[in-house]
C-alpha cells in the first residue's frame, strides 16, 4: 500500500512523552492556583459563529483568523478567551453572580506567519474578574498577588510584575494638551526596550509630531522610576492639573497599599510607567510580567482594567479586570532556556512490574496494590528478554522496577530495583509500597521551573 | 451602539459554572484513574492537514468532517482521538518505546446533524496500547479492570463490561460459509437490543439472503449466554472446526481468566456474542459497556484490539488496544437523568471573606493564611449592602463565608458561618481552618455519579 507521510503542522505544538507530562504540571499549577483565589473553570466551544466572534471587528486579528463555512454557518476558530468571555457573559448574564471569577485554559487560534518560536495553536490561561456595574479596586491589587502565586509556585523567582495605569497616562497626555496623539505617543514609548531613549525622542518628533519640548515632558515623565514609594511620590507632583490623571494615581496608591499584605515583595514588583498595553479597551491598570534573566522574551503574563467587557453585546456596563499567560509561547521558551527542571518524574508510571512466572495473578495482585496505594503502576507482560524488559524502563525513565518471581511469591515480598541509585531490595509489599511513596514524593518536590 | 445578540453554536456543549465544575471532577478522576495504570498524557492538534487525517478516506466521516482552506492549505479538524494517534506514532516512532501507553482527553468535531444530547464539538478521553510488532493478550486482559476503575471512581456500581472476540465471529461465519457476509450480518446482529430476535431473523434472511438454516445457526449463536464459565463452556462446543475461531476462543479465555485478579466482580462483566463494534479495524478483543438501569443510552465506553494502528502512515506492524469514552455525551445524559451528585460542592470558592473594616490588611492576611492551607477563598470587596454579601455567597452556595470585624481582628479572631447548618462560631484562624478543612472533606467525600 502507498504511505502517506505523517506529518504536524508547522506552528502547531506537539510534545513528545517526556516534555508533555512537564506541561501538564504546568496546567496542574495554573489550575490549583486560579482555584486558589475563588476563580471557577470556564470551557467554552472552540469554534463561534463569526458574527458573534468578529463583532468587534477589523484589525490584525481578523486578517489572522480561521474562518470557514460549513453548510450555511460562517464559523470561526476563536483566537482568544476574552471575546469568548464576553459572549458567555452576556449570554449567561441573568444565571451568574457578579463579580464573576472564572479561569479558562484552552487553546485559540491564529494564523500567524509561522516562525520559530510562533504558534497558531496555543493554549492561553486566562483568569477575569466581571463586574456587575461596578467593580472595586481592590480586584486590581488583588492581580499582582495572583501572579506572584502562580509564578512562584512554577519554581520562578526572578520575575518582576510591572504595573501602570491608563488613567495616569491619558490624564498626562491630556495636561501636554496630546490627548489625540496619546494612542501613537504610548505605541512609540512602548518601543523603549527594543529601540532605547533616543531613538524613541527622534520617533515622537518624527513620527507623532511633536515639539523638542513636549518630547523632553514626555521623556522626563516616562524616565521616572526608583522604588513604589519613590514613583508614586515624583507622581504625586503632577496631581491636581488633571482630573482622570489624579483618579489613576489614586488608584496606582490603592493598588499597591496593599502588596505586602498579600505578601508581594518589593523585588517582584515595580511601576512602570512605559508600559501601556497595545490593546485599545484597557482603562485603568495595566499589568506585565517579565523574566529579569531573559528580557528578550518579553511578557510572559499581562493584562489590565478595562470598563466594559461586553459593550458588542449587551448595554450592561460590565467592568473587568483580568490577566493572560500565554502558555504554549511561555514553556516552549523555557524549554529553549534550558529552564525547564530536568530532575522531576516525566515518566508514564512510577513502578514497572516484571512478572517472572507463567501465572500472572500475583503480578496482577501486585499492581493492583500498588495502584491503590497510589503508585501509577505499569505490569510489563511482553514476551521479552529480560534485558529488552529492563532497557524499556531505563528508556521511559520509569523509577523503580518489581521483579516477582516463583521465590518471592513464596515469600510473601518483592524485589524492587531503585533505577536511580541501582540499589534493589527485596522486602514486603506494604514495605516496597513505602520505600516508594518516600522516594516519589522526593522526586516530586522540586519545581516545574529551575532558573539558573 | 447596535447590539449583536451574544449566542453559542447549537451542538456545541457549554455549561454553566456549577455543571462545569462537575465535568472538571469527572475528567480528573479520568486523568487520575488512566495515569494509575500508566498511560501517559498526549495532547495532539485540533487541526491537521486534510490528507493526513483524512488519510483512510470515505465513509460516513468524511461527510461529517470540518473541513477548509487558508491559504494555501487544506485543513481540517480532528473527529477523533484514533486517527491522530496513529499519525503521532508514525511520526515519532523513533522517539517513542514499545509498548507505548497514551491517553488523551479532547475534543472532537462532527458535523452531525444537530439534535438534542448529539454534539459536534465533543470529548472524547481515549487510552490506548501500542505494540511495536507484537501485543501480548494481558494487555486485552487489562482493559476491563480499566474499565472497571474508571467507572467506580466514578461513582457508578450498576454498569455491565461486555466483551467479545471478532476472531469467534469470523471464525464462526467462516464455518457456516457466511464469511463473505459477515459484515452484513454483524450490523444486522448488532440491532439486537433495538429490534428484538424475531425482527433480526427475517432481516438476516430478507437483507443478507440467509436461508432459514443459517438464520437458525446464528440465532443459536448469539443467544449462547449466562456467565462467562458458561458462555465459555458453550464455545467450546464449536472447537476445532475454524483455527480463527480457535484462536478467539484461546483470547477470551484469556482475557477472562485473570478478572477476578483484576478486580473486575462478576456483576460488572459478560461475555457477549452479539456486540462487534461497528469498526473495521477491530481484528480480536471488542469491549462495550452499559448502564444496566439506562440500557437506551447504548455503549458508554466501547473499543478492542486492532492489528494495524498506522497502516496509512508506515510499514511498521503496530497492534493495539483502546477504549474510548464519549466525555461530553456522557455527561449530558448523566444530567439528563439526574445522576449528577448535588451535593458535591461546585461553587467556585470554599469560603468567602467579609471585611467589616476600612483597612483590608487584616483581611488580606486572613485570605493569603486560607489559601496557604489549601482552601480556595474569595475576598469579597464590593461596596454592597450585608444582606446582598450574604446572598452572593448563598446563590453561588460558597459553603463557609467569614466577617472580620475590629472585635475579632483585635482578639486575633474571625467569626466563621457554614451556609449550609447556619452555624456560626467565632474562633482562631487555626481553629476555623481546621473546622473548614473538616467540613470540606466530608462535602467532599461523595462520588460525582449518585446512583439512584
Amino acid at each position: 500500500m502507498e504511505k502517506l507521510k505523517p506529518r504536524t503542522l508547522s506552528g502547531f505544538m506537539e510534545l513528545l512523552p517526556a516534555p508533555q507530562q512537564q506541561m501538564e504540571r504546568m496546567m496542574e499549577i495554573l489550575r490549583k492556583t486560579y482555584s486558589l483565589y475563588g476563580f471557577t473553570p470556564l470551557d467554552t466551544p472552540v469554534i463561534e459563529a463569526s458574527e458573534v466572534l468578529l463583532a468587534k471587528g477589523g484589525g490584525e486579528t481578523e486578517k489572522q483568523i480561521y474562518r470557514f463555512t460549513k453548510g450555511d454557518a460562517d464559523l470561526s476558530l476563536r483566537f482568544d478567551l476574552t471575546v469568548p468571555l464576553a459572549k458567555y457573559v452576556a449570554l449567561h448574564y441573568n444565571e451568574l453572580s457578579f463579580p464573576f471569577r472564572r479561569y479558562q485554559i484552552g487553546k485559540v487560534y491564529r494564523g500567524e506567519r509561522a516562525q520559530r518560536g510562533r504558534f497558531r495553536e496555543f493554549y492561553q490561561a486566562d483568569i477575569d474578574v466581571i463586574g456587575d456595574g461596578k467593580l472595586d479596586i481592590t480586584n486590581e491589587a488583588e492581580i499582582p498577588s495572583i501572579i506572584y502565586q502562580t509564578f512562584t509556585a512554577l519554581g520562578l523567582k526572578r520575575f518582576e510584575i510591572r504595573v501602570n495605569n491608563r488613567k495616569i497616562l491619558n490624564g498626562f497626555y491630556a495636561m501636554q494638551g496630546l490627548t489625540e496623539r496619546s494612542g501613537d505617543i504610548m505605541r512609540t514609548v512602548d518601543k523603549l526596550d527594543k529601540i532605547g531613549t533616543e531613538k524613541v525622542k527622534t520617533c515622537l518628533m518624527e513620527d507623532c509630531g511633536l515639539t523638542s519640548a513636549q518630547s523632553d515632558e514626555i521623556m522626563k515623565f516616562i524616565a521616572i522610576a526608583g522604588s513604589k514609594e519613590q514613583v508614586l511620590a515624583s507622581l504625586e507632583g503632577y496631581r491636581g492639573q488633571n482630573e482622570l490623571f489624579d483618579q489613576g494615581l489614586d488608584e496606582l496608591t490603592s493598588v499597591t497599599k496593599y502588596l505586602s499584605a498579600f505578601g508581594v515583595p518589593d523585588e517582584n514588583f515595580a511601576v512602570d510607567l512605559t508600559i501601556a498595553r497595545g490593546l485599545d479597551y484597557y482603562t485603568g491598570t495595566v499589568y506585565e510580567t517579565t523574566l529579569l534573566d531573559h528580557p528578550e522574551i518579553g511578557s510572559v503574563c499581562s493584562g489590565g482594567r478595562y470598563d466594559n467587557l461586553a459593550a458588542y453585546y449587551t448595554d450592561k456596563q460590565l467592568p473587568g479586570v483580568g490577566i493572560s499567560i500565554g502558555l504554549t509561547r511561555l514553556f516552549y521558551v523555557l524549554g529553549e532556556q534550558g529552564l525547564l527542571n530536568p530532575d522531576l518524574p516525566t515518566a508514564p508510571a512510577d513502578a514497572l512490574i516484571l512478572p517472572m512466572t507463567e501465572n500472572l495473578a500475583p503480578a496482577i495482585s501486585l499492581a493492583t496494590a500498588l495502584r491503590a496505594a497510589g503508585i501509577r503502576t505499569q505490569l510489563y507482560t511482553e514476551a521479552k528478554k529480560f534485558k529488552a524488559k529492563i532497557s524499556y524502563a531505563d528508556k521511559l525513565s520509569i523509577p523503580y522496577v518489581l521483579f516477582l518471581g516463583d521465590d518471592e511469591i513464596a515469600k510473601n515480598q518483592v524485589a524492587c530495583k531503585d533505577m536511580t541509585s541501582g540499589e534493589q531490595l527485596t522486602a514486603s509489599v506494604e514495605e516496597t509500597i513505602t520505600r516508594i511513596q518516600s522516594g516519589l514524593t522526593l522526586r516530586n518536590s522540586g519545581a516545574v521551573i529551575l532558573e539558573k
